[in-house]
């Protein structure tokens, strides 16, 4: 067993290649702290791009949504799918305008998704995203009834053609202007969890 | 004048409609926020997606990267692009599974984008993405020389078909579930700027 993906003309980074992984540990860490990715799929002809949610078991990346969806109509048809997955960790600012940048970790996946349909991957699948959302929050929820498990379509995709890439460190400026008197360096940025706000519609539990 | 984009067939929010809008307050206050866009593509009959920054000069968006760029190159040659901008505000955790979900505010726009070769709008768009990633930046650093403004490309789209999506508020679970004893409520999500990282390379100057 390899611990890498395998690379293909698909999904080998071309541009700045030094800043590709394809190990299943980037990979893997990128999607699981990753609450969003942005799903694209040809419609008609047509580019369309769908933010949604996302979430991992094994070699499989879910995301789920309207039955009717048309991306998911598409998918359904056999059509491809392209998924970005894009943390933002910072900004790069160096002392040229040209040269800021962002630090970031990014996973691209190329491949077909299909419908969950078995029972048992649907449970297992709503469980991982519920304690993605909020750790052990499975155990505490009501469980989705057999009416709300046909309401929602489940899509999983194989990961077999995927690619991180990752910009990390200070900037890199071209060297006259090092001597600039203009700060550099990183912002660092990250999404943060707040002060959970109680639903006021009823008094709540403790979280 | 009309305050809003003219809603199309295209961008009319056809899924919860209710959480639609078009009116420029509110989808310019989106792509001004926002540091990330997701452009899909359709490239040789594949779909394709570039997470890459996003700007805005008025009514115009813009990006920016290798000229060579796959998707730029299509781009160039007329097809058309989705672009995505999605910020996330909280997760809303219900008392059911099913009803979770994610407050967030989002656009989508679909035009063609072409490239910007007047300098003067080179300029000015290094400037607006300058003072988007820190304000006031553009009065600091060197400005790109006319190689560097030949080596990138930045292309614009003019804003036409266009909407913004938006969840706010509370879960809303199903009747019966309000009585389980289980906390329910947002939890608040924000993109936050860390202590900025002075680059180790020289003695920099003050931020």
């Amino acid at each position: 067993m390899s611990d890498s993906y395998t690379v293909t003309k698909t999904t080998r980074v071309k541009r700045l290649a030094k800043r590709g992984a394809y190990d299943h540990e980037t990979v893997h860490a990128i999607l699981d702290e990753a609450t969003l990715c942005h799903v694209s799929v040809v419609v008609e002809g047509r580019p369309r791009v769908l933010p949604t949610l996302v979430w991992r078991i094994g070699n499989r990346l879910y995301i789920h949504g309207a039955r009717k969806n048309g991306l998911f109509q598409a998918m359904r048809d056999g059509a491809e799918a392209a998924v970005a997955v894009t943390l933002m960790d910072g900004w790069v600012l160096a002392r040229s305008a040209f040269h800021h940048s962002v630090n970031y970790r990014s996973v691209m996946a190329v491949g077909h998704f299909t419908e969950v349909t078995s029972p048992d991957e649907q449970m297992a699948s709503y469980q991982a995203m519920m304690d993605k959302i909020h750790p052990g929050r499975w155990d505490q929820v009501r469980w989705p009834s057999e009416i709300e498990l046909k309401q929602t379509a489940i899509m999983a995709m194989e990961l077999v053609e995927v690619s991180a890439k990752v910009r990390t460190g200070p900037p890199v400026d071209d060297a006259e202007d090092y001597a600039l008197p203009v700060w550099a360096g990183v912002v660092p940025l990250s999404l943060e969890r707040g002060q959970p706000i109680d639903d006021p519609t009823t008094p709540p539990a403790a979280i």
